[in-house]
């Protein structure tokens, strides 16, 4: 029975098609403007409210998907970071890469700070510090790194240097070509053996 | 005339206390849950929410009174710290009392990362930034404190750090007793001189 077999089958790759043309959208909104509204976000989508609403029931539901699409396309870059060698070295190349990701998406970093919980957002960065944390745990183990805080801790800091940085230059007070180069010397300050 | 004045000076004296008790109730409330509604704020200060609205137009607008009341109120307790001696030790001392105000405080804190932007909330911070950036600066003349950073980026530090430490805390993943000198010896590693 192909009729009933192919209509939710087609229905079903609409909605994924809507889906991907709502993140496209959002993001390109968000960017225009944190704050950009479902309106602007369906009208940019070239979709009505009600087939937005229908995938996305509320503001903070979309940004959570948005925040997710852009860190796994992160994940991709950061992935072809090569980890082994020097752990100085690594993380400082791990930093740039991730510096790069938090320059271009600070509209999005914005938008997701105002709508989704610190706990939410540090689960969403789960893959992320899971990959810092390897790192920090071997250069520790080469005696590189220090011993006396916890990994986790280590980890928390330098999120918190990086996207304090992305504040610093927004407000201007740090220009962009000289932050990378400033959050390696910052992290590597705090996580250099003593 | 008495009529004629007494109406507005006791209109005035009403509205003085009627701002006092929403600002109570918000701290209340929000202490309870950081997304308390204007609704239960207006409860709570046993206010219509017509008066409520009448002095805060929106719920931004009241958080960021809030936040500026609870900064005005921690601005005592950092002015009692004696910032003379030596400065790794007065530094030490002031994230203790910093810490413990931000620990305190954490409810309000994630209501008004979700609120207020970050540059509202670094322009709220303006009075604590800058005794400790005067403090920083005293620490670099006397070679204690490294100078191969701008004074600015290292404050931004140190309250990325002491702030990191609130979500830590909050996620179980820092013992809340271990807190002050944990923030205190990372902070000192970015400072001290190289």
């Amino acid at each position: 029975m192909p009729t009933a077999l192919s209509k939710p089958v087609a229905r079903r790759a609409d909605a994924v098609r809507n889906v991907e043309r709502i993140l496209d959208a959002s993001i390109v909104c968000l960017q225009r403007r944190p704050s950009a509204t479902m309106a602007e976000i369906a009208e940019e989508a070239g979709l009505g409210r009600v087939t937005l609403y229908g995938h996305f029931a509320s503001r903070p539901a979309l940004i959570d998907a948005v925040v997710s699409r852009v860190l796994a396309q992160g994940e991709e870059m950061l992935a072809a970071v090569d980890l082994k060698g020097d752990p100085r070295t690594a993380l400082a190349q791990l930093i740039r890469n991730s510096w790069q990701l938090v320059d271009q998406s600070r509209s999005i970093i914005s938008a997701a700070e105002a709508e989704l919980s610190p706990a939410r957002i540090r689960q969403l960065h789960d893959g992320p510090a899971a990959r810092v944390e390897a790192l920090v745990e071997r250069g520790r183990a080469d005696g590189q790194f220090r011993k006396d805080m916890p990994t986790s801790w280590l980890v928390a800091v330098l999120h918190q240097i990086l996207h304090g940085a992305g504040g610093e230059v927004a407000s201007g007070r740090l220009d962009p070509a000289d932050a990378p180069e400033r959050i390696i010397d910052t992290v590597l300050s705090v996580l250099d053996a003593r």
